[in-house]
């Protein structure tokens, strides 16, 4: 421990961090106490209570009210894009149901409106024109995972399941083969970035964690732009995979 | 604006995130400064500051001393894994060089030691092989913004420029395809996170803002893996992108 001059909230933050990447204190593991580093440290309890905030800032841990400061353990869910999936813990875009424990919420159908201007250039739409939206939201036990929001154009949608609340097993994928449009060709940019303050209790995200933002354009093999998503995934439950030849 | 009530910091930034959103402030826009949201909402400077410093840890701003508080732009680098080069703000993987205005600084390389665990695991060897690594910087102009570590097993890379300072045109793919090891499939995991303590630094990342790390492993046409790169974007600068085959 850092015993050089006055102890501060950012030494105590030091030493801790260190001794987590050490391994002494293990994903899973209990930090000390507020209690116990006053006494370590010989610091007032807002000093020490300073200190443990800081590592969960940088998301380092995580706290179980009651129960004490615990050292963050990551075993992500795999969103698997390109691949079939592999596991139990794989989930990939064409399972629109259940699958690596997840339960899909339909949030909302619109079966047309004007879409955001993202969604309209992804699919390479006219201004006015109109698309059909899905709004869902992956859930694991009681915590939200992902939220979706996709998008057909109305004009491909319109009269089948893709803009009816049930849309049958396989989703919107399995429902657009099935009217001519199979998506064979995937385009996807990805970001990392804070969440807002919806997205924080939407997903009811951690303190120090992170989103990742997937913008998926699918293609059929006309080289339409059939369907476009938007998904935003707690950077702490997921991790994405991509297999690509050279 | 909000006006019921006391008016505090968390409803300041309320209104300013709104404001945002709507557009009424854009990327690259000044903010009103302290002492203009003092005599808006008659608040104290410390609670105009704090609202203000909210919208920071969001990422939503960015402050440049000396001239206020502005609306975050971004104008992403894309960081194209599965396409060659199309324009001048893209980058790929066999870009060991300079491009996009990135300058590539090589930090260490280091001929023949053990493997973290990560990399022994995705290059599949067994415990004591050596690995040779090499370790780079991308700047663009005078920031840092992409810090990456190269691992090729030293039975490969042994007596070969991937062991020397100076690699040469291409990299170490142009050179692991002359030693007959040509990377032909690829597979990357992606996650996103709170930079560490470290990586603020080295990259120089401003306040409310996430990193990308790229875990990618490159296999020959035999399926051995010979290179495994381990790579931290500054998420306020850099976009992934995905082209592929369902």
């Amino acid at each position: 421990m850092s015993r050089e001059g006055r102890v501060t909230a950012s030494s105590i933050a030091k030493d801790l961090r260190a001794e987590i990447r050490a391994g002494t204190y293990k994903p899973g593991d209990r930090l000390p106490s507020e209690a116990a580093l006053m006494t370590t440290y010989g610091v007032a309890r807002m000093t020490a209570r300073h200190g443990l905030s800081m590592l969960k800032d940088e998301g380092l841990t995580v706290t179980r009210h009651g129960s004490g400061v615990f050292v963050r353990s990551f075993d992500p869910i795999v969103f698997d894009s390109t691949g079939s999936a592999s596991d139990d813990s794989t989930i990939t875009p064409v399972m629109d149901e259940t699958d690596a424990g997840l339960t899909v919420r339909t949030l909302a159908v619109t079966p047309a409106e004007d879409p955001t201007e993202e969604a309209r250039k992804a699919l390479g739409l006219q201004p006015g024109v109109q698309v059909t939206t899905r709004e869902r939201l992956h859930v694991k036990g009681r915590k939200p995972m992902l939220h979706g929001v996709s998008y057909v154009p109305t004009s491909i949608a319109a009269d089948t399941p893709i803009a009816e609340d049930e849309i049958g097993p396989g989703g919107t994928y399995a429902r657009l083969k099935e009217l001519g449009h199979e998506p064979v060709r995937f385009h996807e940019d990805v970001v990392a970035r804070m969440p807002t303050i919806e997205e924080i209790e939407a997903l009811r995200i951690e303190p120090g964690t992170a989103v990742l933002q997937v913008m998926r354009t699918a293609l059929d093999a006309q080289g339409l732009a059939v369907e476009y998503s938007r998904i935003v995934l707690d950077g702490g439950e997921f991790m994405l995979r991509y297999d690509f030849d050279a």
